[in-house]
């Protein structure tokens, strides 16, 4: 029995809340050796001060050295193995842009590139054209009809799409395009199994086209599909752990992510941790779990922009009471990976997390931040562990075996 | 997919160096309780403040409780599942003396014993016979013929050798012939499936030769032959985390199971720490990781010498700096297992693991201790982690998902 079939079997409903707010990509590293993070940097007397009624530990999204992507850093929050439950790349790159993606359509991530005269690549990015002249070309591309499916040509940014395919019968399991490397020919889109070689000759027929349309429109004169995939149709979310459940997030890709494990997204009036936070309190009563996100402190990690992260983490501290007012039974704190200003990337470090709770233990720790939770009442835990350990501190899991 | 095929899916290659420097057997228990282990009794300076700039943990090696072997200890510490890849005794024991083992061949280790007018073993180790007898028994033993296969017979030290077949169909699925105790008569092999029926057979027909050979050669009068085994055929460790990989160690054993998963095994002029680190110094271009390998804190270990053990830590202490100034992008030093002298054996307590580099986290830790580094950022691991981690902090693993 995995994770998820235990979880079904034991969890029951009550009239208790579930507050599981995640800052996005908050987990830091020292810009000097011995310095503070980003999180220690900040002046968060709220989240400190419920640090010290917590319990408080770290968190591993994945597995040691593991860099997650927000895909598998998302599921694992929400109690999924991303090493056993995929999101392929397609699927993600059209949910991130809102697409109201069906259950059997095939997307794929596509990138515009430049080939020379002999249709060998000079660069897969083309130049990273701008996100208008990537828009263009995409308008071009809609004009291609496939034979008993419809297609669908979405933006991305600057030099990335996505196509969709709706029709019956398709299948995602076919080969990247994009050959990796330049100074080759973009590869046909192979079908790596039976069942997808009909969709296979319908993206060899789409980029047939493609190739025409796009020849005279240097730098980005050709394309490239990656990550094929059809929803992965997981187990759900409300289903498994017996929670009306609510994602509150700004950004498509989490809402995206939310929709697929079956949430329901709500819609927010800004973008502020504070804006949120007011989302939760006028759905209160609809819901048992709410899935807050921040993503600001994961783009300011991208950027490198050690101050701009540790501003968002502070604007998270100052709305925090309006949060702790709705009184949940059970908060959680954490990040889905962390994101160090100093790298500018997602990466492995494990993230600092509190869980408050009336049945939470006490531990000696009195501020929320990597160094300090080290010593505390969770241990070293994993993300797949939270939601167990969430729903048991609501007295939402039955006791297992007699 | 399990962690080897998911490193293989998301190393990439760089120009950074890893070294991974195993004390064997350095972690170790006090002598009385409440006193300090050898590692905590040693003058160690140069491993304390490595300690102090580094992120510290402790590490165990398969699970709790689980003391061991030389060859799990080591997988382990290469990445390798040692519950999942499985080296035979027999198979090390070959790899250990530099023996040229092919893929089918059966290896096992022998030991020459004494046995007394009844055919009873007295002294299971023959009274550690110097070397050179060992390897006057082991050139009579060559003249033993056996119909279809080739046999090896190879010295190793002291009362040990190695006893290779080489030929069509054989297998190694076969019981030791060494019951482990004295006062009783060697076991014939005997088969534990039935494709090793021929290869038990063909073990006997060598064994009873040599027993009338042997018999007039008191106190090596008789052996045991243990560990039947073929090569596992493991994935290769340079192919998995794309590293060009060396192993610097003194002694067969480390040389041999080094090979096994694939990594060049460097000479070394001298046998010492300072030895070692030259060694890694003179190839520093040529490999991207290399495996340093110290002997001595386990031999100390395994003789209950608690001062001797305390000494060879102090001897890498005093060599450190050597394999510092090469400013490696990341430095593991760890243990492939526990010998405390209190035991004079292996053991199974969790090993102190410091890892140095620019994107560590900092933690509290100031001495390289098995007290000390409980409280450490990496918090508790197991040996399978360390490789994940040292790739990520040498910016040689690519994001899981997007």
């Amino acid at each position: 029995m995995n994770q998820l079939e235990l979880m079904q079997e034991l969890s029951i409903k009550n009239n208790t809340k579930i507050v599981l707010l995640v800052l996005d990509g908050v987990g830091g590293a020292p810009m000097e050796p011995g310095g503070p993070t980003e999180l220690e940097a900040g002046r968060t007397p709220n989240l400190d001060a419920l640090a010290a009624r917590s319990s408080c530990g770290m968190s591993i999204a994945v597995a040691p050295g593991i860099t997650p992507g927000s895909g598998p850093g998302h599921l694992s929050l929400f109690g999924y193995d991303p090493l056993q439950y995929e999101i392929g790349r397609g699927v993600l790159e059209a949910l991130g842009i809102g697409f109201d993606l069906q259950p059997a359509d095939v997307a794929a991530r596509g990138n515009f590139c430049t080939v020379d005269a002999n249709g060998l690549i000079t660069d897969r990015r083309a130049g990273r054209i701008p996100t208008e002249e990537g828009a263009t070309r995409v308008e071009l591309l809609r004009s291609i009809q496939l034979p008993g499916v419809q297609t669908f040509v979405e933006p991305v940014k600057e030099y990335r799409f996505v196509l969709v395919l709706r029709g019956e019968g398709l299948a995602g399991d076919i080969h990247d395009t994009d050959p990796q490397q330049t100074g080759v020919a973009p590869l046909p889109a192979v079908a790596h199994s039976q069942p997808a070689e009909q969709t296979a000759e319908l993206a060899n027929r789409w980029i047939t086209e493609a190739t025409h349309m796009l020849a005279d429109h240097p730098p980005a004169n050709m394309l490239t599909l990656r990550g094929f995939a059809v929803d992965p149709n997981l187990p759900k979310f409300p289903d498994i752990h017996k929670l009306r459940s609510a994602a509150v997030a700004v950004y498509p890709m989490y809402k995206g992510v939310s929709r697929l494990v079956g949430m329901e997204v709500l819609p927010v009036d800004g973008d502020a941790p504070a804006d949120e936070f007011e989302t939760v309190r006028q759905n209160w009563e609809k819901y048992d779990f709410f899935f807050v996100h921040i993503k600001k402190t994961d783009s300011a990690g991208e950027d490198g922009d050690f101050e701009g992260k540790v501003h968002v983490i502070e604007t998270v501290d100052e709305a925090l009471p309006d949060l702790l007012d709705l009184e949940p039974d059970v908060l959680v704190v954490t990040g889905d990976h962390s994101t160090p200003a100093l790298l500018k990337s997602h990466s492995w470090h494990a993230l600092p997390i509190m869980l408050s709770a009336r049945t939470g233990r006490r531990d000696l720790v009195t501020e929320f931040g990597e160094t300090a939770c080290l010593g505390g009442s969770l241990g070293r835990i994993r993300h797949v562990d939270i939601m167990p350990l969430a729903l048991a501190h609501a007295s939402r899991l039955a006791k297992f075996g007699a």
